[in-house]
């Protein structure tokens, strides 16, 4: 709490109380704090006291100010670059951010009909189905399923599954091409669940196949990422006019 | 409703009276249609012959079979190119769908700094705001808000803003690259009663701004699409291994 008569100035203590308050969770990514007034009669600090803490913490990018409405505590956007092909582990590294991998479940079975022609195997061969939740900073960011044939990895389920690509590099498999579609949809039960979020959230779903050097289908790939956290940047360039 | 006596064979009966259905609305896109017992019930038409007009109706692409769940009234969804920069008409040019535009609101206002900075003019420059509603098979598909420096259209106003981009072509500027970001955000309540979808749905925002072939920026551009039919294809390319 704030101590008139310590020799850290109010506001810095004002300050330190919000982060405080943030990493505890008791203001919310994204919810609304208490205002200026609130916040001054609570602490029995005055108002411009209230008010040079808010800005350096807006400043500091813990807290977004949206006009009219009040001050929010900021959520942290992954900005990811959709022209080049990343994983998530690159991408994460990239921006920075603490990354880890939860296997949830790890299976065989046999492709069916529509799998076999995806990944230009034969019906009935036997497929890798692993999925996995990718968090940053510790916090479930995005769930992958990746449905691989067996004959590129006999022992696959035997390894650590937390980096599949670093193992396929070892293997001298590189993934280098990814053909994909993306679309929001609404968090299912189970997405809910693994993610944290409310049932319905919106959730951006890429769901496509990567291929080696060689041009070979290498993996099926579905992945629901948070649609509050990730965006993706894209440069797009127009037909030359006629 | 089915007639016995027609020489129309009983399973094209009942495939035109499902299309009714669906044309009319009392089968919702997206929805379950009563089962196989239902329906060979309500018409007195035995169970092989509602099979075969439930499976042209889904080959014709009518109807989705889910498996173990039952058969849903198709959606149709729309898939961009996220690699190209193609205008809302072009893409729907493209894949054969009759498209409009209704416009919601346009107005003028004096340019912020942070929409100056963006729009690279100087602050409280006049800019336009047009908020279209676009329309495919004249339903509503997405919610397009333009922002442009009045500098280069004094009238635009005065114009059919149907299709702004024609307008700007008839005036030498060539819409010619963006650079967006896009991300699954929920429908606001506004978007949804636009959209005529549920408040929260889940929406594909694109945003960012587009270029003309000298490189100016010409529009600051935001677009939220009904997630429940658009998606986007891209290749992505991962960078060689080192």
């Amino acid at each position: 709490m704030i101590d008139k008569h310590s020799r850290l100035p109010l506001y810095v203590q004002l300050k330190d109380w919000i982060i405080e308050q943030i990493e505890k969770g008791q203001f919310k990514e994204g919810g609304k704090i208490p205002t200026e007034h609130t916040l001054s009669d609570m602490h029995e600090i005055s108002r411009p006291t209230v008010r040079q803490a808010l800005s350096e913490l807006v400043q500091e990018g813990y807290l977004v100010k949206k006009r009219g409405l009040g001050t929010y505590v900021a959520v942290p956007t992954f900005t990811g670059d959709a022209n080049v092909f990343r994983t998530f582990a690159e991408e994460m590294d990239y921006l920075g951010f603490e990354h880890d991998a939860k296997v949830i479940t790890a299976k065989t079975y046999q492709a069916s009909v529509e799998l076999a022609e995806a990944l230009l195997i034969s019906a009935k061969e036997e497929v890798y189905e692993i999925v996995r939740l990718r968090l940053a900073n510790g916090k479930p960011m995005a769930i992958r399923t990746s449905i691989i044939p067996v004959k590129f990895f006999p022992n696959l389920l035997e390894e650590d599954l937390k980096n599949l690509y670093s193992l396929f590099e070892q293997k001298g498999i590189y993934p280098a091409r990814s053909r994909k579609w993306f679309q929001a949809v609404s968090a299912t039960n189970e997405e809910a669940n693994l993610l944290q979020v409310a049932v319905g959230a919106p959730l951006l779903l890429w769901d496509g196949m990567v291929y080696t050097e060689e041009n070979q289908p290498l993996e099926k790939v579905k992945v629901c990422y948070l649609g509050s956290h990730f965006r993706f940047e894209i440069e797009q360039t127009r037909p030359p006019k006629e």
